[in-house]
């Protein structure tokens, strides 16, 4: 797989694109939190249904507020009360008043609401109204939140707290979402042993298959566990075998020798219809990233280091598992960036996209970004980081006080 | 209860500080993402615990290259191979080399690695170096990582992907997390009907309870639903009761009228051992706001409006959830602020801290924030959000080209 050259993030992207996003499935609205939209929605109805009051007082017809002040009150009488819930049975005429709750339905032929704060009320049939209001005042229109066949979510948009209400007041109690992704995840190594081990010497415990199990969760996938493959190719080729049976997506990171590296390479493309699309990204650190799909089915050979596992994850897998999953905005970063201001000068190679761990300070309102050096093993680097910089490929580093573009982890 | 002034956020805050902290429990690693530590880790052991090879290729004594170079290379004697996993059994003594792999452990007496990049193979037994290297390099040295007795991670710290990492590495297979608040969600109101009914003329359908259910969620509490309560005493009652025996946090929202609003007040001073905190912020929108306590327990009375119901809960019911889960950082705002440009004025009324819904767009690498203005009942213009600003209380607004802090949603 020599001939493979080394491919910029933005290339990886466009492989990606060719990625068909998974199937749908239904899900009850209460479960539908960060999941996929695979349909668009639109109103069914106006929303609200009908006019209701923004605020507790009296629905009537504004004009007969006209002129109304401290000094000169206007005298309405109460014809009763709307009752939540409920199509108000009264009418609101001339001169009349129907006491309202926030929310009730208005009255036919009333036009707008006046507060309970500005009304004083004399008897049981009358109150005085010192504030004159306009047609459609503290008046929730009906079509005003949605009219009728508005869209108000697309298919692809991943659904927050606030869609989850919208679909909820358009009575949507299912909603039709993309399927998770199912990541199969694969540490590798001789040296590598479980975490429950005690790590003889030259052994280390498999820390990236806690860190790939996190930020599958995070990037909207469903992680399972094929264990630790040793560095023959026989156990991998049968782990492999079984997460392309169980998953959508592979991830095996490391081991981090050469042997297994190569060792990666060559289990998957012993497969049947294996295809490798990647073997080398132009990122630091990460560069020894492996790309292949299998049918519909997609391997990531991932670095062993744990931070470079991590900042491809981020970079390049996250993406992948967010276009599977259908999200139309999949090739944007993984956070808002936050600008910040480096606080020491960051050297950095041409020819490869450097990502730096930051550690964030705030200095007199200023956003100070410091680097946080440390070998791609150090996974107390990322600990002791709020978030990654991307030094551009052409770049030969930043220098202290230039301002950065931050994404908070 | 018209003895209580409305309180800033800060008043509240301070009120929430006096509240303790859940207790505590043991998860296993895999399911602690996003849980928040209840005891500081320090790592028992170096990390790594033994000096390891950064690179492929092999150890050797630094001084055996000083003066190699493309020109003039090294000659050295190749005594065998690292195996991965394994204590090497050879040592190194001078002009001696061992092949090793990345992750290998050093041998004895070398101090440094050259990459199999600057080497060239001569026979089986001998290679060329034709790059002199330091004593250390290529090297992960023992502690580099972490030394022993390091504290990586303090109590109250919410567990991140990188986190869960080092906790692996240490050999943590169970951490000691604080327990997540249970939240009970209550809609009031008589005009409230579940989603999957047909909502008659005077209806409407329950949009907080999945919103609140949602945000729960994002904030790292469990929620559970105590239905729809009527405008009766009695009927709030039960469900309060039932909350409390069930959850450490209740939420209820709405009706939105004014006689349940007085109803909520009511049925929560009713409960024996109630102690009533609040009751009124100066936030808009979510002016009518209750805080209580029961006990250990905590009760917050919302608005009804989905708006506002949203807005208090992202201002101060999360900060309440995180107190009470235990982080260090509850009283920070729920997500890193980005800067932006406003797009055009927005007005805003002195004495009460305005919380304005903004879309956020790119325009020649500016962030801009154009305010969605709309009545707090349209859960719309927080779908068509990304975020919001916070016009502070004794501001009479922004004026369109001001930079404003926005919290991404």
């Amino acid at each position: 797989m020599d001939f493979f050259q080394v491919q910029t993030t933005q290339q990886v992207k466009e492989i990606l694109r060719g990625f068909t996003p998974l199937g749908i499935e239904d899900v009850a609205l209460q479960d539908a939190l960060c999941r996929i939209l695979a349909e668009d929605v639109v109103a069914p109805d106006a929303l609200p249904p009908f006019d209701r009051s923004a605020m507790d007082g009296y629905a009537l017809r504004a004009k007969d507020t006209f002129g109304a002040a401290e000094g000169s009150p206007a005298l309405l009488e109460v014809w009763g009360e709307v009752k939540m819930g409920e199509r108000p049975s009264i009418e609101v005429r001339d001169g009349g008043v129907v006491q309202i709750s926030t929310g009730g339905m208005l009255p036919e032929e009333a036009n707008a609401v006046v507060m309970v704060e500005h009304t004083q009320v004399i008897d049981e049939r009358t109150i005085q109204v010192f504030r004159a209001v306009a047609p459609g005042e503290n008046v929730i229109q009906r079509g005003e939140d949605l009219k009728r066949e508005e869209k108000i979510l697309e298919r692809g948009h991943r659904l927050r707290p606030q869609d989850l209400g919208a679909l909820a007041a358009l009575g949507k109690g299912m909603v039709r979402v993309h399927r998770r992704p199912r990541v199969g995840i694969i540490s590798s190594g001789d040296e590598v042993v479980p975490i429950d081990a005690v790590p003889h010497e030259g052994q280390i415990r498999d820390t990236n298959r806690y860190t790939l199990w996190a930020l599958t969760l995070e990037a909207g996938g469903k992680p399972f566990h094929l264990g630790i493959a040793k560095d023959e190719l026989k156990d991998l080729q049968g782990k492999l075998d079984e997460g392309l049976f169980q998953g959508d997506v592979l991830a095996i990171s490391g081991g981090s020798s050469v042997g297994t590296r190569d060792l990666t390479i060559e289990a998957i493309s012993s497969l049947a219809q294996a295809e490798v699309l990647l073997h080398g990204v132009a990122v630091s650190p990460g560069k020894p990233t492996i790309l292949a799909k299998v049918g519909e089915k997609v391997i990531w050979g991932l670095p062993g280091h744990p931070v470079s596992a991590m900042v491809i994850f981020m970079t390049l897998v996250a993406p992948s598992l967010w276009r599977l999953g259908g999200r139309t905005d999949w090739d944007k970063p993984y956070s808002w960036s936050l600008k910040a201001t480096t606080s020491r000068n960051i050297p950095s190679a041409q020819g490869k996209e450097d990502y730096v761990r930051v550690k964030l300070s705030e200095n007199e309102g200023e956003l100070m970004a410091a680097p946080i050096f440390g070998k791609s093993g150090s996974i107390s680097t990322m600990v002791k980081g709020d978030g990654l910089i991307r030094i551009e490929m052409d770049s030969e580093g930043i220098e202290e006080g230039e301002e950065v573009e931050v994404w908070p982890f």
